[in-house]
């Protein structure tokens, strides 16, 4: 059938093993016994999260897909709406409450499971009904006075948006503290366990092999959103992803400079031609962990003499970051590296002129590359924490961009994603400035009008004494042009460039 | 490349036409004022709706896709997220109303277009920004006392949520009226021009052949994620549907009695064998406008006597129910006549036993098809006006879930989906019942057990003197198996299902 000749992948998609949030609690009771101990507090209290809800779209029954909550995820793994999840603080015992379903939901949604599915499902210590909790978490809570719930309430600073702390009818007979939980446990979801780098690496396999899977089937003329079918179907047909991280940027030609293209007002509608670049931000999610890639090629698959300077400059600086990476490391300092490595590369390519450190001085950078290097990556493709209490986000234009300004830690993981664009609403401004304008090119900068521009993203987890690579895409623009042409990836060991069954790379 | 390899489509996406919207306010227009001159009010006012707005997903900045409101989209065909619109009664003419965007949207969302781009695109007579609003209704109203806005406000049928009215800084300066603008704009879209089925007709189209498509590329040992990923793909590589109707539902063996199979707690993740029915409810939008088709068939591409005999039970309602229908007919008693013609062949096949008339009377149809026999459709799966005011719905079992109970309309589209589901839920109480036992044959009904489900859905549109069927899928035993061993579709004329090129089908 069509099926079997269809592209197949090495992939399959891994069990998911329930007892990564078991560590994940283990983790947040321990972390939350030290923090209490630390301000001369009882160990006492109750966690208490409350799960996400279906959402119907505006007035209507159209259900969309539920996707559970991040932190709930995080600690209970639930895939179903509705629930509410509890952890003992000073015994790390473990309780869902699941909603009690009404009898119609056999005809319409499926059998209603037992509780004890969900015990033996999630690997928690009891599961009871949602309209038993406030009973079950008063009984549970051996304290003196009133009993304790920790809520969560914290800012997201990457949204500015505000967890939502659980509610429920009878919360008004509990003592609830609001400020505790939320910067304990988003410290504990900063640090990746063994169990979540190996879900986070699938989802970099099977991206990865996704985004080969679309750099071989580009072809002149296709439609963008084509691309990202592509990459959705690999994804979801061989490796079991049914979300993505985020919505797919698929941007060719001038639309690869709007940094986050392909949303509804922009819907990576282009056709694209001859001579274009695109750059495809895609990463699929995989049991709640996401993966973050972009790779940016030409769609004829031979990369001009510009668009060659361009990649290499954003290349180097990739590598330059990923070289340097160990725990300690400021991520700030990361940033001014990648700015530093692509203005050297635009400079010896004469797209600019002067001295780096005037151009870093003003912040040059920022108006080729404005946004972060980079972010850390886990349940959510922008996973919180960046910004703990006491970090200040960093002013600078470019450096204020950055989703984090912390020091490298062991078991991070973080994307690499230098870029380079061209985009007239920030060039413009600078190359008419009386402080920066002597730095430009004027005839140089005109070939470049309509280039848009490179992303060459990453996702890095960092080691004890280093940092390892978690994506695996062809890079180099040689390895780039012969998968175009048809070669294999990984390409074949032992061979370079000239010698990977593909004729007359560089003629 | 692979790609080149892959199945390819014979369609391709139509442009947009924004005409399609112009006639919508028409329509609009002229029924509100005689909604208006028949209730001997004056025909002046401001037609006001809001458009949605972009969804975060709980705190973070993850953005979900943005998808237009409906009502919204019906009169405006807006894309983007944060407009406004208005319409005149008194003379009809249109303004938009678009968000003023920061300049860093540049950078990071895209070009900030100006007026003119979407008075260009959206056919309409004006287009303000949001923050003139109040002061372009007040001189737009030219009526006496305070201007008068017609904002939407009314319940949903099926979902029991009302529409949220448009709201804005500075509406206490405006007289508004919330009753009369739902029911007219409602009523509206129940009857479609022919711009919106000829929408309607393509989104069918390409859905039947993505269909085709994945009952070609069914094979036992697949999950059925694998099914809903190879209907995605289709329909939106050739497509170029980004939406779905709905979440796809792709059920096997018993999940096949679940109706709504296929959500975030039943993932479409069963592994399916030899011997199972898949039943595949599956649908793509496009430019707004869905379809909504489902397809059952043997995965291994052989039906056995016992599932042939419930297939073409539905079949046979199915096709009952599109030979009746045509303008004055009761959507309640072809609800009754899928029935009758279910339990009919249920009776000959020795699953059930006695007179079919008592059946009826005791509501035995709703044990085996406890849903309704279809909806309307349009810019919603499940579109408005099912229950105008006046119209009550049924309280018996079965016809209380129908989503309308009116009598059929030119131009009306709706589907039909009678199904025969063996729901232990429902059977074993009707086996044990003393009023209903008698009818079941036990040994038989034995046999079906795990059989789950068959429904077969098609989307129809009413003519003047009968009814048009706009899906086109293999709906006969032999069609479906002759597809599924490699048959063009549609099978050539002039053959007959034993000279389809296909040796021995029934063999
Ligand atoms: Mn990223
Ligand atoms: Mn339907």
């Amino acid at each position: 059938t069509a099926a079997a000749a269809a592209p197949r992948s090495s992939l399959s998609p891994p069990e998911f093993e329930m007892r990564l949030h078991v560590i994940n609690r283990q983790k947040l009771v321990k972390s939350l016994q030290q923090h209490l101990a630390d301000s001369n507090r009882p160990i006492q209290g109750i966690v208490l999260l409350q799960g996400g809800e279906e959402q119907n779209r505006y007035c209507t029954d159209h259900t969309e897909l539920f996707r559970q909550e991040s932190y709930f995820a995080y600690l209970f793994g639930v895939r179903e709406p509705s629930f509410y999840g509890a952890v003992d603080v000073a015994t790390g015992k473990s309780i869902l409450f699941a909603p009690r379903l009404p009898a119609e939901y056999a005809v319409w949604l499926g059998q209603i499971k037992p509780i004890s599915h969900f015990t033996e499902r999630y690997k928690v210590d009891m599961v009871c009904y949602v309209d038993e909790m406030e009973e079950v978490l008063h009984s549970l809570y051996k304290g003196e006075d009133k009993s304790l719930l920790f809520l969560l309430h914290g800012l997201n600073t990457d949204s500015g948006n505000f967890s939502k702390p659980a509610d429920f009818k009878g919360i008004e007979n509990f003592k609830t503290d609001l400020s505790t939980l939320h910067p304990v446990l988003t410290e504990c979801r900063v640090l990746k366990s063994k169990m979540e780098l190996d879900i986070i690496q699938y989802a970099n396999d099977i991206s990865s092999e996704a985004h080969v899977e679309v750099m071989r089937n580009t072809n002149v003329g296709m439609k963008e959103y084509q691309l990202e079918s592509l990459f959705l179907h690999h994804t979801y047909m061989y490796g079991g992803c049914r979300h993505c991280s985020y919505t797919c940027i698929c941007a060719t030609g001038d639309n690869s400079s709007v940094l986050h293209y392909g949303h509804a007002a922009a819907p990576n509608d282009r056709t694209f031609m001859d001579g274009d670049m695109a750059l495809l931000d895609m990463g699929a999610e995989y049991y709640f962990y996401g993966s973050d890639i972009t790779c940016s090629f030409p769609v004829n698959g031979k990369f001009t003499a510009d668009q060659r300077l361009i990649y290499n400059a954003v290349l180097d600086a990739h590598n330059s970051v990923i070289a340097a990476m160990k725990p300690g490391v400021n991520w700030i300092n990361m940033h001014k590296l990648a700015e530093k490595v692509i203005l050297e590369a635009l400079k010896k390519g004469n797209i600019i002129t002067g001295d780096i450190q005037d151009m870093m001085a003003l912040r040059l950078g920022a108006v080729f590359m404005p946004h972060g290097l980079g972010h850390l990556l886990g349940i959510d493709t922008h996973d919180p924490g960046g910004y703990p209490k006491g970090l200040e986000r960093p002013k600078e234009p470019g450096l204020s961009s950055l989703r984090t300004a912390r020091e490298l830690k062991e078991d991070m993981v973080i994307t690499v994603e230098p870029g380079c664009y061209f985009i007239s609403a920030l060039l413009i401004p600078a190359m008419e400035s009386s402080e920066t304008s002597r730095f430009f090119n004027a005839d140089a900068i005109k070939r470049f009008v309509d280039f848009g521009g490179v992303r060459i993203e990453s996702d890095v987890y960092v080691t004890s004494t280093g940092c390892k690579n978690m994506t695996n895409v062809p890079r180099e623009t040689w390895e780039i042009e012969a998968v175009m042409a048809g070669a294999k990836w990984p390409i074949e060991k032992g061979l370079n460039h000239s010698q990977n069954g593909i004729a007359n790379l560089h003629s």
